[in-house]
């Protein structure tokens, strides 16, 4: 039943999935900047979610947290549910660096994003993927 | 050994406390606008907090949530950690309305708070409280 909202198919490149999320990376290269997506048609709220679902979501997005912190060691992480827009829900997890173009404000309409290079693209998902790959229920 | 961030008790009213976090009401009548803040010191990330620390955030997060939706009917609900201007972990849970001064954009950082009367703050506590009251571990 789930399909991904078109606007993150286009402005994200797939990591993989969790249990409950798929795992997207957004193309501005300014930042670590992943998004989890719960494979659930029709939620846009994180507490519409059944318990169960909550609990897992928890766990997905302490080691998407946690794989920010480790690899890009960030200043700072944002972690955010909006979807003013896109009402699929989405939870942004941004690692933020005080040398970051809009640091310390919000990342959301900055709008100066700058697209991966394919190199760029392939070298960043092939290390965050390794990383989760040590997480029993992350596949790509 | 916790003490609430001075910025945040400039900002915000008390409005009571959950097991684990302070929970606070931002001073800006354009939006119901609730922050969580966890009585632990010196943690400024989610997954930082002991694992039950989080199952335990996520109970009052959620209650937040839906006190939010159940008194102010907003159209989208806003959740977010951000944090890099004041360090100690604070949760925005925000009611947003398509009729609000800054939608479909965040909230942050768009200057125009419009601070609460006297009448509305006492009306406004008073609505909160008596909603959460409901719940075994909220007192004020």
């Amino acid at each position: 039943m789930f399909s991904l909202n078109e606007q993150l198919g286009k402005d994200c490149f797939i990591v993989g999935e969790f249990t409950l999320c798929e795992v997207l990376l957004l193309n501005d290269v300014n930042f670590p900047w992943l998004i989890l997506v719960p494979k659930v048609e029709g939620v846009s709220e994180l507490h519409h979610l059944t318990e169960s679902q909550q609990q897992q979501f928890l766990k997905e997005s302490g080691n998407i947290a946690a794989m920010i912190e480790s690899l890009f060691k960030p200043d700072k992480l944002n972690i955010a549910a909006i979807g003013n827009k896109v009402r699929q829900l989405h939870i942004h997890h941004i690692g933020r660096f005080e040398s970051d173009p809009c640091w310390p404000e919000t990342v959301w309409g900055y709008g100066k994003g700058i697209p991966y290079t394919d190199q760029q693209r392939d070298d960043t998902l092939a290390r965050i993927r390794n990383f989760l790959s040590d997480l029993p229920d992350f596949t790509y």
